[in-house]
This record gives C-alpha cells, sequence and structure tokens, in this order.
C-alpha cells in the first residue's frame, strides 16, 4: 500500500428509530491510518452483515455496549494484513475481527478489535470463514449441540431458516436425525431449504395461510424450536409448541428495531403450561471452543453434508442498503459485502 | 353420616371474563349420593384454594381441561371417608384428591381425583398436608431442587412470596446457602418473611418506589427468579438479571384472569441478551418422586427448619369470597377453606 491510500468509512451519525434507516451513517474519506509500533493494519476483503448491527446501532439491552456517535460502524470482518510492525500480525496474514464498516483497520494484539488469525484453507472459500466457518456458522453449531439439542425424530422448527445461522442450523439439526421445518420469507428460499438442504419442510411467512401451512408440516406439534425472529412469528411457534419443548433463543430480528422494549410474546403463559424450556444464548460464550468447532464444520463442508451459501454485495458504499435488505429478507443464506478485490 | 345429609356443592355456571366473580359459581344444596360397589364417600374437612382454581374456570390453555359448566367446581381437598364399598379407602382413612368444592365427594380407584391416602401423622397438622406438605409445598420443593437450582452465594429473588408456595420455596433456598430476596403485598408479610423466615430482604410491591427498594435489595443482581407472578413484577425482576441467570416459571397469577391471552413481558428480549434460562414446571410432572420429597418436607417442618402458616376460612359458603381475597393478597401461607369439623 502507499500512504496515501484512502480510508473510507461508515461513522454512526444517528442512532435509528424503529427501522435501520441508512442516513444513520455517513460515508466519509480520511487518509489511511499509518500502523504505530505494537500495531498492524488491516486492509478490508469481506464485510459480515448481521441482524446485531442493528442492535449495535441502539441504545436498547445488548452483550456489547452500543456503536458510539462519530464512531466508525461496528462490524465482523476479514481483511489481510498489510502493513505491521507486529510480530503477531505479519504482513499477508488473513485475519478476522470487528474490524469495522470500512477500508483498513488498526489491529494490536489484544484490542477491542478481537482480532484472530485465519488459516489459508486451499479448499474453503474465504467468505465461507464469515458464514459457515464464522461466527454465524458458530451460532448455529452451539446453539443445536449446546442448547436445542434435537434428537433423532423430534421435529425442531428453524426461523429465519433460509438466513446465514438458520440454515446451518437446520442442516446440523438434520444430521442428528431430526426432522427440519423452517420458516423463511420467500417461495424461493423454501425450495432451496427443502430441495438443496434437506428440510422436511419450509413455509413461506408471507403467505396468508402461513400459519395453518406451518400446523399442517408438524403434525407431532413442535419438539424444539430454533428461534431467530421474535414477534409473531415466534407466537406461532409457541402455539405449536408440545409439552416439554425446548426453545434455544438465538435471535429476535423482528424486535431488534424496537431496541429492547418489543411486547412479549401474547402467549408467554405457554411456556408455563406446557413446561417448555427457553434457553437464550450468544456464540461469545462458547469462544474457548470455537477452534474445535470450526475444524468440526470444516470437515462437514467439504463432505458436503453441510451446504453454504452467500448473498455477495460488491462494494462497501452498497453496504447500508444491503444492511436494510437483510431486515426485508433479500438475502438468502449469509449476506457479505466485499469491500476489496 | 345418615342418609339424608346434605351435600352442598358449587357449581360452575359460567365462565369469568377477567378477575375471579364469585357470580361464576351457584351454591346448591343435594343429598350426599350413595356408594356404589367399588367407591367410597368421603366427607370433605379442608379445600385448598390456589391460582389455578381461576385457570380451571377459563378456557386459556392449561395442562388440565377447563372445569365444565354445571361441575361441580374444581378443587384440591382433604376428607375422611364416611361410606365405603371398596378395600382401598376404608372408614376412617384419610385421603387427598381433586375432591371438589363441595361437602361429599365419591371416589373411586384410578378415577380423574386421583386420590391418594395420607398418613395420620401425630407431629403434622392435617392442614399441613394441604400446605408445606401438599401440592404448594411439593411445588416449591421440586422447584427449587429440579428448576431454580440456588446456589450458596446466589441471589435468589422470589415473587408472591407469602404464598403458599413462594414462602416454602423461599426458605428451601435459604437452607441451600441462597440470598433470598421477597416480593409480597404488604409490609406484615414483609415483615414475616424477614423476621420469621430469615429472608435476606422483602419488598411490598404496593410502595410506591417498590422497583428501586429490589433493586437496592439485590446489588449483586439476580441470580435466579421463583416466579410466581407474571405482568409487571416479572418484568422488573427481569430488568434485573445477571447474565446467565436462571427463572424457574412457577406461576403467572396477575395473567390467570386474562385467559392465556396476556401480553409478553416487554423486556422478553432480556432473555436473549442475558442469555437467561427459564424453565416453565409443573408439579405434576414429578408426581412419582412425591412420597419422598414429602417426606423430606415432613422432616424439615418437624425440625423447625422450613415453617408452614396457613390463613384459615371456616365454612365452604365462604369459599368464593376468600378465592377473590387470594388475587387481591388478602392471604399470608396457604389458604385453606375448612369445610367440617
Amino acid at each position: 500500500m502507499t500512504e496515501r491510500a484512502i480510508n473510507r468509512r461508515f461513522l454512526l451519525r444517528a442512532r435509528p428509530q424503529g427501522a435501520f434507516d441508512p442516513a444513520a451513517l455517513e460515508f466519509v474519506q480520511e487518509p489511511a491510518p499509518t500502523p504505530a509500533q505494537g500495531q498492524a493494519l488491516v486492509r478490508i476483503l469481506y464485510l459480515s452483515l448481521d441482524p446485531s448491527n442493528r442492535v449495535w446501532m441502539g441504545e436498547g439491552e445488548s452483550y456489547m455496549p452500543p456503536v458510539a456517535l462519530g464512531e466508525v460502524m461496528r462490524g465482523v470482518a476479514i481483511g489481510e494484513v498489510v502493513a505491521s510492525n507486529v510480530g503477531a500480525y505479519p504482513v499477508g496474514a488473513l485475519v478476522l475481527g470487528l474490524l469495522g464498516w470500512q477500508d483498513y483497520a488498526l489491529i494490536a494484539p489484544n484490542d477491542a478489535s478481537a482480532v484472530m488469525r485465519l488459516p489459508r484453507l486451499p479448499f474453503v472459500q474465504t467468505t465461507s470463514l464469515l458464514g459457515a466457518l464464522g461466527i454465524t456458522g458458530l451460532t448455529a453449531y452451539f446453539g443445536i449441540t449446546d442448547v436445542a439439542k434435537p434428537r433423532r425424530g423430534e421435529t425442531m422448527v428453524v426461523t429465519a431458516a433460509a438466513g446465514a445461522v438458520g440454515s446451518i442450523a437446520g442442516q446440523i439439526a438434520r444430521m442428528r436425525g431430526a426432522r427440519v421445518v423452517g420458516v423463511a420469507g420467500s417461495h424461493e428460499k423454501c425450495r432451496w431449504l427443502v430441495q438443496e438442504l434437506g428440510f422436511a419442510a419450509a413455509v413461506c411467512r408471507r403467505d396468508p395461510d402461513w400459519r395453518a401451512q406451518l400446523k399442517a408440516a408438524c403434525p407431532d406439534g413442535v419438539d424444539v424450536s430454533f428461534e431467530n425472529v421474535g414477534g409473531e412469528i415466534m407466537e406461532t411457534v409457541f402455539e405449536l409448541l408440545n409439552p416439554h419443548a425446548r426453545v434455544a433463543l438465538c435471535g429476535l430480528i423482528a424486535e431488534y428495531a424496537q431496541d429492547g422494549k418489543a411486547p412479549g410474546p401474547r402467549n408467554f403463559s405457554n411456556l408455563l403450561m406446557r413446561r417448555v424450556h427457553v434457553q437464550g444464548f450468544n456464540v461469545l460464550d462458547a469462544r474457548r471452543r470455537f477452534v474445535g468447532a470450526t475444524l468440526r464444520l470444516a470437515l462437514w463442508l467439504a463432505l458436503g453434508r453441510i451446504k453454504d451459501r452467500h448473498t455477495l454485495i460488491k462494494g462497501l458504499s452498497n453496504a447500508p442498503a444491503a444492511l436494510k435488505g437483510l431486515f426485508e429478507g433479500d438475502n438468502i443464506g449469509k449476506l457479505i459485502v466485499q469491500v476489496a478485490e
């Protein structure tokens, strides 16, 4: 890189009220920074877009503090070290962490960007390191193996089933012998889930009779719910839960625009009457087991036992529109912005 | 008994809309029935009043079907066999089961009243067989030992803490070394919890600043919630939960008048963000372990390690008003109607 490189960055300028509004972000250009002693400069290649981005913009309850106004927007990304004054990150190293919505990021060992080096695996697409082998794949993995624990013959419903987490979670559950039923946002997504990923059924939540379809797709009720959405979709699943069902509470994308003030499910009392087990979880609690889980996921991916799909958006400048689309259900699989070639 | 004995009975005439209204019950008098072959006649001594009575009157979700209109009101009671054509229940035997709101009930082995014989223990008050040693005591016992599992040094909040379940649950948690904080409906109840039962603190939910008091009483947050109430009390506790907290969902008395259609907690997303574990439970799922648990509770009671308190209402005719009072927080400890001397 030259010293003259431009660093395009999205800064958070306002906290969205309600749905994510791209106007909350300002697109600025600055000279790329120069790494000091103990720092390295990373050129960002791929930026992960995730529902949690909206959570971090607001002041609602979260497992992380909100992004400060005026700061670069927080985001998980993969980059390559292009200049380095620290042995842990030599030039050419591939790294993953909270590098932000920008072209270049400074990193240092043990800083808040939580960077780790990634192996360059010849049989793995780099984008899979943000998808099936990244935070969303790990979320699916630990959500299934530690929390939902579907067993052979059980019916598991996955919501946002064609998303980055849901699609992997459903495939892992299927490997364990569960009958997996997905709820997704389009007929194209539903076809993909059933025809490509082996879901037993998938229901399009935009169909007027989707509730009846879901009920029909679960003739023995629902033993396990892998919940990514919340709102009326979660309420509908709560109506179908069997006694002693488990709910792995992974995400509440329908509620993130309400900054933790969304009304709870109107049938909350079902959890009592049906003696349901609900467990909220976050993949970061399992971080000490990431390496082993990633290797297992990589093996499954290489063997074709799970399939990974990406929606790749080209150009950092398109990130805000792509994030808006994420909340509108535009993507199939993992949504990634390609920041650099 | 003579053949002319009168059986006073409360029949369910209408499903209450909202709060329990005594007008939903009709008080009738009939001749006491005569036991057929294989049946016994029980004279009811003590009738247990419980929040679940309201649930059974409505058509909302429950673990039991609603009481049919025109049928005798369902209720747990203790009675004495006064006439018998069945060896399992000789005259003089003490029995407990779903005997209903009436003076006399017919019972038979394996019928729907789920009757069991009780021992006559010289060191146990008969009323304790509906309280600390009855369904509510067992609910507290299994709720603590199987679900809430408070550990030494943890802070556990109990709501409806001066009620039949809450008061026993808090005492068992305290025996396990937890720091127990109660939420109750009067200052008198709070004094009893702290001074007699050894709660670390108790907060009166009718104080305008009770939320601040509860927060102050839990300086290290809440590790375990033993939830009996729901509504805004549960929401307040949800604000104080620590990451990885457990919620034993035992009852939702504040919501029973809404027949399963109450709005859920507005901070439901806290369960996700704080990775909370919620488990709904019902004591009937542990019925095979009742005998051992009852013996353990009886030992604790005899040793004075737990204290049992009753609010005794005299006369079956006063049962509807007493049940109304239960929902208004009138009773301390177990609410029992003395039907016969």
